[in-house]
């Protein structure tokens, strides 16, 4: 049997334009993984009548009903309170839930509870309890006249493991049997591409199923199967998973994991190796990605964010002359500040980026979105122009720029290149 | 008159959580500005039923609906006929929007328009059109039965071109008199602070109205006056934004501003002064920061993201010894390295970041928290903490560095450090 799903974000914030609706993001995303359709999203703000309404409208389109905010301590968060008056249920105290969110607060906060953080104690009588060891908002769900309603708290680190860890498991019972599905992530083939590749072989598949996404610059592939276990759709989707890498090729640069960076830091982990970055057009988007990962330094040893030509001369050594004849934006430069950066942090591997990301043309007429990425290794310097694909938005450009240099590096550790 | 505002975005690709509705943000962020109320968004998937459905909902409850999305070319694009099957309006083409599109394709893209476009030159009888310069999606709007109904296209750098430039003209006009509102950008003093700071004197104003709103690591302030014409709304405005400015002092970085990096470049160009980094735990993202914004070259030299302690001496001279001593994270790393970066990169000014992002301590015991600011300038170096706020997220805490360090540079240019 099939659901539907509806997402109702409680918060005026975002009616506000405070803050964007993430958490269906998010969600939407685990929700179609588990083969639940949404067709509706709805926002509505702290306001008890028109969360009223929009319940009403949900619980006659969809048979689970999932709310995301208004489950914090002050009077404007009323979501329980609400849900139980559309749905006809008491709310009640859990002393072992008001224990753990007393025990959050001494122990993760270093101060007492106080006094109003009581009723996030109170849930909907029967409710399955979602305890939450990230914050102080523990969700719930229940089930009335067939509609399955799953209250999940707002902050968007709170709301993402609340759903992996509580609602997951919760919604996956309430499906016949198991489903599993797995991400092929891709850069340097758009979604188009990869969809007349897949089109006439697969694409018509039935159970698995198989649906390509596009990414800022990049796409992923996904495919879901239904069995009765988990291990029986694993067993389903493993020949199709070792098809599509077959047909893909080395586009794909990893399986189930959230960007490119990871798989990077994850290689060179793997093989004891280090690396610097030297960044012109990126301007340290680079090294800003690798370090965004916890336990980078392990690998990545930093670098420059040659930003002039003086800088490309003192730190990375660039020869003036180089720079005079050939110009900032050029192959032989890209693999000047290479070897001058892999010289001077000692790392193994190095990756540099020079190039136009725009706005406008630089002074020696290059055109923007002209940009060079080089690769050092003790095995020598290659250098790669960025292909084109027509955008020319200097976000986009810089974004790819850094994409394509972390898939070179990529791309050497795993012997590809 | 008040006025009540509906956000409807035609995607399936949001409801499967490809991407975020970052459309109804910045469109509830300017229609909050405008005073207008919004109460519900709503996502719903390229179907018309659902699409009808939607609109026969929102039409009771909203006397503005904004759609974005599903203004394309292909075939589930349905947004335009929808909305006139729904409101009982034919689509007629227009054929100076027609050869629009046709150059736009010509000129701007280089190829010739698909003949599928020309359905996007269709648009309903008797709308105001909304002409786009930055795509091929035309938007319009029209009134029936006391309901506005306009429609946007989705690619976010479209739908904010099309609201700021044709949109807001027009809601403007619904209006009796003029709404104009000023954004105070604040870093260093958080919302609630701010809002005890100004509850008693002015939060209860009407005309003009303040609210406080929190962004990630800073807050701003609007303030929004209402007259019969913006220049009414001005005078208005001014002693209230004076009376502002001082109660809040130098944490208002700016009026009106994106973020702390344009102000930061601007006071730089201003000035005719350069600036570097020499980053560790915020890995780049100063720099990132920095050359997002176009025209960054003319003042920003780049710098060293110094992430090893190897990079540290090799490329910044900061004395090993010093760092045996004090270990990276601490006061006098942070100096060294920022008179360091100074001399390599030749800047005028300088600014240095190093500090635990965590998750873990450092080997020498720091807490994830412990982060150094250091900037230079002729006149000589300084270092400052980051404050604690309880936060201990890695990205949180790296982002709020940066914000620091910008602030800090912002504070020498203006005389205020």
């Amino acid at each position: 049997m099939s659901h539907t799903a509806e997402l109702i974000a409680v918060g005026t914030e975002i009616l506000l334009g405070n803050i964007a609706n993430t958490d269906a993001q998010m969600l939407s995303e685990g929700l179609s993984a588990l083969g639940i359709n949404v067709f509706y999203h709805t926002v509505v703000g702290d306001n008890p009548q028109r969360l009223l309404e929009a319940l009403a409208i949900a619980r006659k389109r969809a048979d689970i009903i999932i709310t995301t905010g208004g489950l914090g301590p002050t009077y404007d968060d009323l979501t329980k309170q609400t849900i139980c008056q559309a749905f006809g249920r008491a709310l009640e105290l859990h002393p072992d839930i008001l224990e753990g969110i007393r025990a959050f607060f001494e122990e993760r906060l270093g101060r007492t509870m106080p006094p109003q953080n009581e009723q996030q104690a109170m849930l909907p009588v029967g409710c399955t309890i979602f305890d939450n060891p990230v914050g102080t908002a523990p969700g719930c769900a229940f089930e009335e006249g067939g509609v399955h309603v799953l209250m999940l708290p707002g902050p968007p680190h709170e709301c993402r493991y609340m759903f992996e860890n509580r609602a997951v498991p919760y919604l996956k019972k309430l499906s016949d049997g198991a489903i599993v599905s797995h991400e092929l992530k891709i850069f340097g083939m758009g979604e188009s591409q990869v969809e007349s590749l897949l089109r006439e072989r697969m694409i018509a598949m039935e159970n698995p199923t198989l649906a390509p996404y596009a990414k800022m610059n990049e796409c992923l592939l996904r495919a879901t199967a239904k069995a009765e276990t988990a291990e029986a759709a694993e067993a389903m989707l493993a020949p199709v998973i070792e098809q599509l890498r077959e047909l893909l090729g080395d586009v794909v640069y990893g399986m189930d994991v959230p960007n490119i960076e990871t798989v990077v830091l994850r290689d060179l982990l793997a093989k004891g190796l280090t690396l610097s970055t030297a960044e012109s057009c990126t301007g340290g988007l680079i090294a800003k990605r690798l370090t965004d990962l916890p336990g980078a330094s392990k690998a990545f040893l930093g670098g420059v964010v040659s930003y002039s030509n003086e800088l490309k001369r003192a730190a990375l050594q660039v020869p003036g002359e180089l720079l005079d004849q050939k110009g900032p934006v050029s192959q032989e430069v890209a693999l000047a500040m290479v070897k001058g950066c892999r010289a001077l942090t000692g790392s193994d591997l190095a990756v540099a980026v020079t190039g136009v990301a725009g706005p406008d043309k630089d002074e020696r007429g290059n055109e923007v979105g002209t940009i060079y990425i080089a690769l050092a290794s003790p095995q020598g310097a290659l250098c790669r122009p960025l292909p084109h694909t027509g955008r020319k938005e200097r976000n986009v450009l810089r974004h790819r720029a850094a994409n394509f240099a972390l898939d070179m590096v990529r791309r050497w550790l795993e012997g590809l290149l």
